[in-house]
């Protein structure tokens, strides 16, 4: 077991240094194929796990391949690399116990964030030396830890393949940064055959030697990337030809942030960036804006998305130009399913490693896209929870300093493969 | 010629005791109608001189017969007041020389306005005892003297009818205020035949005894009347299910300020009213406004009228409420012919009663629906003109002390008579 | 008992007849005033036991002394009318049992609303012959029969002085609608010496023989007057002039539906009303807007008053125009004691008239100026509820057809005699 | 005269190539300096003819000695480079007769624009082999043009020295786009002893071998950059925590545009460019604004101007964030000197190589910081005038396809020479 501490710190700290944003997942997913490979898992990559159409907010053909390039050269795994050449760098792996028995999903995700790591001597990844190496990118959220996790967890089941039931399926996502990645994975049907469905996260305020077996509090949301087309015009010389896509968006601004609330719940929107006009004298004939919209509750996001739709059209029509809304992310409410929390809360409880375990947790927090799993899975009769291990963090999530503690990933990895035995036996 | 002055002065004091507005000059009309019988003019009047579907602003029905009621015990002529009770209120008379020659037209208008008149004793209306007997009526804006005028000018015809060629007609129109009535004397015909067309009006910063003979500066107008109607709910328990119409209009409110100059010449937007909600704690379901449009020329009005549509359009669908514009009066722009305006130019300049005459004058000015009887004579190929006669002023046209001076009313008069002479001519 | 029954329906029907609304309860206050003091009561009335600068939204002078006029023709008691001739109509009513023991309050409001009652012929007022005999003032909150519970209550008091220990002080509070009368009492220090203090209502969703002992869910409210003054001007003639009050409040709209949400809990706010203006061509320089906050606690409510006061005072300077902000009612959010809400759910639960009794509802629900007297009663150390008694409603509270359960108001005041009783008892 | 025709050729072509925009005409200047050094000006440079704190819009340090590094290396004049490596590259160029008389000055401008010249074959300066060399930037609007007629007209006065009499003065002057330059040379006192200012343009309309000697129609202007800066939050956590400068931003725009038309001549705004926020999710804590204002006469832009200031201070104050506003370049409106134009007018008339003079255009044009002058020169009794040379247009102004026609800049210098003449002559 030391050893496999030893490996989580070390796949860990590897893609550590080289964080890849959503879609562009491609030297880490060659990676994570490669070890599972060597585990004996049978793999399903890239189009197989992602429906195309349903992916949200995928960077141009351009940097898609570009990154490729970059890939090559910084240390991808020759052998699996042109799976995920395009961007689609999902992974499910499964491993078939070849007896009976229950269906068993895991999912973790991959990607990392566009933000500048700190260079503080005291920041841990700089005095230890396994700091991003991409200036401007960061793993400032833990899906380095997740994916280190998930392939830890590859490892114990693969060692024990013989004392288990049913299957396992370990989902490793991309993207799920912006909501942007596993609709696409849910849309591929990745979980259709899926009794029972596990997502994790590490840290997210919960303390070092503490665990939540059922966070319930998502948020829904949609992130919209909108856009205004008018028509230039001379601002002195010809006030009258011009069709402002600047006022356009200032005026829907003002609308989105007053649209109503709703009485079953909280709601969020946001304009939080805006980008229009090409000159001081010239009427402005584009206009850019990146929203988002949260609701407690599926349905209550699905209201304020049906707001913004109307204002927008209605903002169009006044300024007599052209629009388009694009949705570039997306996240559902979830309900734990609290039969399953309720084994992985045992299993913690068990554990000599925590202190304290949390049945339910309903706090309103974040929003999260493995929702679409568990939705999925939920309809077609499985369960499904999204469990969080806590650990000391050194600064808060999608901070330049954020880090872990390290010694929360084995303890983790344990109560996640304890569960899965206590699923097959049941 | 002392008899006429005396009898111009009785007239216009008589209509200033009683007020009409718009739609509503059933007791002037009636007057006007019988002494023109009596001069032995050829009367239309009514829905023979007035599109019904092209009356811009008119009072309702309940509005209208209770007026008459009120005409009925107030002086009116009761042997005409009965083509007036639809409040159709306009009238031609015509009078034909019998031998040939060109059709002259004239035109004055007759209504007045909803302003408490000055009760102060130095009010020369006051003191002399023939101020308004309607509260909140008033003539404060000259039309009881170009009334008055009009019946001066049809006495100078009627007696020397020996001496005309061609015809002359005398169009008494309503519902000036507002630009709301000449447009429906267009549209059924009355100026189809006219060579020439001249308008007039007292005041309007011109000093006593000096005479303008083309008033070209008039800018083109819509007036608008908007409704948003949404849907109401509790604002603090169900704040999701209104529809909001006060927040359309607010946000309307601003676009209609911000619509763009134009290069060609000078525009304004004006929301002069708004009154939106039923209580503190609803969704206002409903939401009016009273808009108004000007440009420098009637295809720049038309330029803003365009983007009021636009807005005001995409304001309802913005917050998913209903709308409706109504166009309660309009006023173009024009250009006088300056052929006829010298021959009236050449009058005055005679006259010994006028210090000064100005052929023309173009500085932009209020808004006059004179403009539509003048671009239909223009374009059948007659000429048009609007003229200026100066007096002195006790305050400004629609302000609780306007007054004229009396004298200035018969060299009006018989300027306007000299010309048709001089026409006649030609 | 059937003697108090009956007396309870007179009063409640006496009262709705004769609906007066906040400030206004002159008639309403001189009955109350008069039965109590016959029932040996001590009296404080008027100014005694409000504070003149804290009545919010009163009604003007004229308004005042013209109600005043009114009551004393319609059945007011003339012995003590006088002292609510001012508008101050609170009684707070004392019985002193001599003996040591709690000071125990209970508060009902006694004010109607502006709306006019149905006059179909099933609606039960109608039918019965006790509807409103003032057009456009209903009782369509039940506070008529709050005011019979009062002294209903106020009865079985007296006649069982005896038995009685402390003191009880029966508050009869004005203008509860629109959150304005309670602050006054309460800085008249009305509740300064009281132990236990208990609100009531009828109705408000809770079933017919069901009762709720504790209702903390009150949403805290601001509402405020905004008046915004510029300068008017022509808008044709000198734009440049004017100072535009009506564009003020249209940008303010849009700005105050916007306040950001609030993290802690659930906001509100609502321009319900909005006047703007004096002509279509004139620049407006008036505008006044109703609006309302609303807050899960009182300092999220005091934040979205913040911001209000921010943006009013923003868009005024954006504007180069006057504004000012008047607060015509306050509400505050509340934590009921749950000690002395026990006391009330066992009475209920012990008396034969309920089915359910429910200790504590937290639903969020409107607001209450109850909570005034309840904030101050608990930062002296006392105890503090708010509770409902279930009745059949005709239709909704502020429905022209609202209506109640008669049978319901005896039960009611047993279970709050007895938790006298109780209370005495401690 | 051939001879000065191919340098003017040679000058234009060479500036052509190395466009420098406004503070940065560094290499221009010190072969402008060298030149009429070499003609026996008495030079003034830099800081000696700009005042430091009334340039407006100037680059940073940063980009100015940037830019230094390159004019070394791209052809600069070492000799007189040093003076202008700060970025103040005005020249002011004296020819002293020696002999009584007045002093004449002529303004050219040296800057070019942030624009890509094209690159299509049949583009006159690359069939000629002398486009732009630097990518992004471009002479298209004449100012290459410009400072080669200044350096002929140096040539001509120098040559024929001992016919002048008094003094002329040659302005080269920065950054005339954005109207940013002329301000700070006025404040320097540079037309402090001018009798006769003449500032030239080529093209703008006027055909080739027209001209035209006084044109007035300038609306004056102010070109302002606006920012707002809040405070950041989380929005979907911490929504009440933000300060929001993209509100801010978005508020203004509205009213921005909605500033009230002026009676006395046209006006324009136009918020051309907006820039907020950093991330969808975040409150937006920064926004900045490139804003114009225009007006027909310098009192008219005023009143905007402040317009503009109230608004942006009103809208920071609605949503509690800090602003600032900063004068970027700024122009007047003027009134040529006719006296003086009448002079220009007779050369040009007297002038075979012209086919057309027109003494006086007033039509509205764009804006021009040459009116600072104009207004200084004027203020001291002396007279001032703008006159234009026409010439063939491959494109219009500040199209990436401009082009004159060369065979007009020795015609325009000539009549400038004899102006000169003329004028000692009076």
């Amino acid at each position: 077991m030391n050893n496999l501490q030893e490996k989580l710190v070390d796949w860990r700290r590897d893609f550590h240094q080289y964080p890849e944003t959503g879609f562009l997942e491609m030297r880490t997913a060659s990676i994570v194929a490669s070890i599972l490979d060597g585990l004996g898992y049978h793999l399903q990559m890239g189009k197989e796990v992602m429906s195309e159409q349903d992916c949200m907010g995928k960077p141009s053909e351009e940097e898609t391949s570009s990154h490729y390039e970059w890939a090559k050269e910084n240390g991808a795994n020759s052998e699996f690399l042109s799976h995920f050449s395009e961007g689609y760098t999902g992974i499910v792996a499964t491993l078939d116990s070849g007896k009976e028995g229950p269906v068993i999903a895991y999912r973790v995700d991959m990607d990392a964030l566009d933000i500048l790591e700190s260079d503080a001597l005291e920041h841990f990844p700089q005095k230890e030396g396994f700091a991003s190496k991409i200036t401007g990118k960061m793993h400032a959220c833990g899906h380095d830890s997740h994916t280190a996790m998930g392939l830890g967890l590859a490892t114990l089941l693969a060692e024990n393949k013989a004392e288990l039931k049913g299957k396992v399926k370990l989902i490793f996502q991309p993207a799920e940064e912006g909501t942007r990645g596993a609709k696409s994975m849910v849309a591929a049907n990745v979980v259709n055959d899926v009794d029972y469905f596990i997502a994790i996260h590490i840290g997210v305020g919960v303390p070092h030697k503490q665990f939540v077996a059922a966070n319930s509090g998502f948020l829904a949301t949609s992130k919209l990337d909108i856009s205004f087309r008018g028509t230039a015009s001379h601002a002195g010389g010809k006030p009258e030809e011009g069709r402002n896509a600047l006022s356009a968006a200032a005026t829907s601004v003002l609308s989105l942030h007053g649209i109503p609330r709703h009485s079953h719940g909280a709601t969020r929107v946001n304009v939080g960036q805006l980008e229009a006009g090409s000159g001081r004298n010239i009427i402005a004939d584009r206009a850019k804006m990146k929203i988002e919209t949260r609701g407690e509750t599926s349905s209550i996001n699905d209201y304020v998305k049906g707001q913004v739709e109307s204002i927008i059209s209605g903002a169009a029509t006044m300024y007599q130009v052209d629009y388009n809304i694009e949705t570039v992310g997306e996240g559902l409410s979830c309900k734990c399913s609290l039969d399953l929390a309720e084994v992985l809360h045992q299993c913690a409880t068990s554990s000599s490693e925590f202190e304290k375990s949390v049945l339910e947790d309903n706090t309103p927090a974040g929003s999260e896209d493995a929702t679409y799993f568990m939705e999925a899975v939920q309809k077609n009769g499985g369960q499904a929870t999204y469990c969080v291990f806590g650990t000391e963090l050194a600064a808060g999530h999608h901070n330049e300093r954020f880090d872990i503690n390290e010694e929360s990933l084995l303890p983790a990895v344990k109560v996640l493969y304890d569960t899965a035995q206590k699923l097959m036996e049941k």
